[in-house]
């Protein structure tokens, strides 16, 4: 009979947005008249730009001709696409980043997952609480071993984001070899500062660690001090892979398209001590184990690098933004403390004393209709707390605000 | 120092089909005036289908308002587009495949890669030649040892196809647990008829392994005695997975969408001997390492089932056979012995003996200007053929035959 991987049977039985969506989905069968207004997964609502929907319409049309056809592109995605990341994304900040360093994917989800494939046994330092797929994919790998009493897996590094460090880990005192960061942070909606993250690079030098620099979000960032790219930090190149997405910059979160930075000074070693060029091995993994985004979604990402997709992606913005201000402005008049919405669509909520983070989660959908993501879900250190996100419509999001402020808070 | 996934390091210097499109690029760029005809990779050059494009802009257009946008839809692939695939690919055969035990994804590649996520330890058996991808990601995957001086993996079980069984192995003698077959084949072209591939599902009930079924090219199958699916055999869901695309099919090579089966019947077991669903992991791993594929790319695939899309997509599949026919009375004519070409778009030659297949390659493209597939680069039992594809254009083809034909053969 056939092996399976063990690890599988090492994960908790859930992935947190299934629950959340079960929950829901149960919770809306048995209340068919409620109108529920979703906060829990972090997924946008706005439509796709027109400038977007235009190049998108273009690109079909391509395909709709023999001599515009496309058939298999380049694996790590278009040279159109990775040139206007290239300059648009990089060089417009100082940061030096070759076209060819960057690999276009259908997720940074997939892509946070995958690059575990280049890696042997290492020291894996993940931050607490944290996006599931970053401890899920290493139980999967085998980087942990089991769960334990304290809900946490054996053998992985928590660092630990608290009230009291602001959500911010600083650099541990013992070695880490990978450490993931996600700046601005998904759950807890804080930023690392320049100063901060600095901290980080040089750990990771003199450990010759390897960061895995998660800024989904970065597009949501106001304060100047607050870095875009880890590569704004000198060296960084050395010790950084980073992941980004235009999900939530431009609303692809169901047209999938991503990218993934790997600078060619990065390295590892294999068992004999030999330094070994992580691009190489991704641009392999890349070219065996995937085959390229959609052309016609590449052709749809690259409109958001035109003067007007570039504006039509800052209104959108602002309009999370907005939403952001609101929820923080009725979270302030009910006395919650949270901490995030400045420099992220996330806003994370102290839960009251008294229950836990699910129970919080089940009182304000059975109460208010409004859906969470329960902190717990993001790992022990996220019990406590709640997250809210900003991207939903202005009317729902007025709707779960009234709900808010009218509802008489106990428990 | 972060210690590599050393597995890579065994691994062939070179992906195939990018060192034919670097051979090819630089002969273009010596020769720029020269017309290359392209029967290397298998990509289709015929555009999408009316139909399709038609649904894949309405789409587009859904993704512009916010009543119909759609944010992250299930990982898994969306149900209208799962229960067209159950009905239309599997009920229609008499094969009863529910549509939640059919899996949407953006390729059969990253499939037939992916897949290997879900095992442990175990002797893996795969065709020789096969498509690069099984024994790359085997590699990759720490299946194999060391790339031997045979050219060959040890540890992986080559199961040749050869001239003498017809290019269609007997289930071995000894144990394998995990088997991958691919019918109608890549390269040979030649397909399992349902007694030979019933031999291979009564083997893998007795030895209770898996058998990763490619059927990538399943539409092109003419021969009533040609199973389309692995599960036309009866048991088959209790031993095997198979991996579909619409790349084939439908021209979606560059468009991206495909779908593999996991009937709820297969199991594994972990190393204390316990059962465990297949489906279970896999649906685990979808939806922890990927999010789904585009929403409009989706639509667009189900258009191909629709009356138009189907009779469509006919009118492609009978486009690029008679390519095949074409090819193959040219290669009559001048001697070459031949096989495929009958259920599959694909024609495996026999090279001339005085010289390899790489030799053969380097020969026709300096020579006639035509890309063909050296067989060495499917394996070692590759060696002495070459692959032609029939997906070129027909003005394209007619060109490559007239070549072909006009040329004095000799080495």
């Amino acid at each position: 009979m056939v092996q399976i991987n063990e690890n599988y049977l090492k994960l908790k039985n859930r992935y947190l947005f299934s629950q959340i969506g079960e929950k829901t989905k149960s919770y809306q069968k048995s209340h068919p008249d409620k109108n529920i207004i979703r906060f829990g997964i972090g997924d946008a609502t706005l439509p796709l730009t027109p400038a977007v929907i235009s190049a998108f319409h273009k690109a079909v049309d391509e395909m709709s001709v023999v001599s515009t056809f496309k058939g298999y592109g380049p694996e790590q995605g278009y040279e159109f696409l990775r040139e206007l990341i290239s300059k648009h994304e990089f060089e417009k900040r100082g940061v030096n980043i070759f076209s060819d360093e960057v690999f276009i994917s259908d997720g940074a989800k997939c892509d946070t997952g995958n690059i575990l494939d280049l890696f042997g046994k290492n020291i894996i330092g993940i931050t607490d609480p944290a996006y599931p797929v970053y401890v899920d994919t290493n139980v999967m790998a085998g980087n942990t071993g089991n769960l334990q009493e304290n809900d946490q897996y054996e053998g992985l590094i928590y660092l630990q984001a608290t009230e009291e460090n602001g959500f911010c880990p600083e650099p541990p005192d013992r070695h880490v070899d990978i450490i993931y960061l996600c700046s601005p942070n998904n759950p807890t909606g804080v930023a690392l500062s320049k100063t901060q993250l600095s901290a980080w690079v040089t750990y990771a030098l003199n450990h010759h660690s390897i960061i895995l620099f998660d800024a989904a979000y970065e597009r949501y960032i106001q304060n100047q001090d607050i870095p875009h790219s880890i590569y704004e930090i000198p060296q960084a190149k050395k010790v950084a892979i980073e992941f980004r997405s235009f999900s939530k910059t431009a609303g692809f979160t169901g047209t999938r398209c991503a990218f993934t930075v790997i600078p060619k000074e990065l390295t590892g070693r294999d068992s004999s001590g030999n330094e070994t060029s992580i691009w190489n091995l991704w641009n392999r993994r890349h070219s065996t184990k995937f085959n390229g985004v959609s052309y016609t979604v590449q052709r749809a990402a690259a409109a958001i690098y035109t003067p007007e997709g570039s504006k039509e992606v800052n209104e959108l913005i602002k309009y999370y933004r907005y939403n952001t201000e609101l929820i923080k402005s009725v979270l302030k008049k009910k006395g919650f403390s949270f901490w995030g919405g400045i420099d992220s669509p996330y806003i994370w909520v102290k839960v009251p004393q008294q229950i836990t983070s699910w129970e919080f989660f089940d009182y304000i959908l059975n109460n208010l209709q409004i859906v969470v993501t329960p902190g717990i879900g993001f790992g022990k250190s996220g019990e406590g707390f709640f997250r809210i996100t900003s991207f939903g419509q202005h009317e729902d999001t007025m709707e779960a605000i009234k709900r808010i402020e009218n509802w008489e808070w106990s428990f």
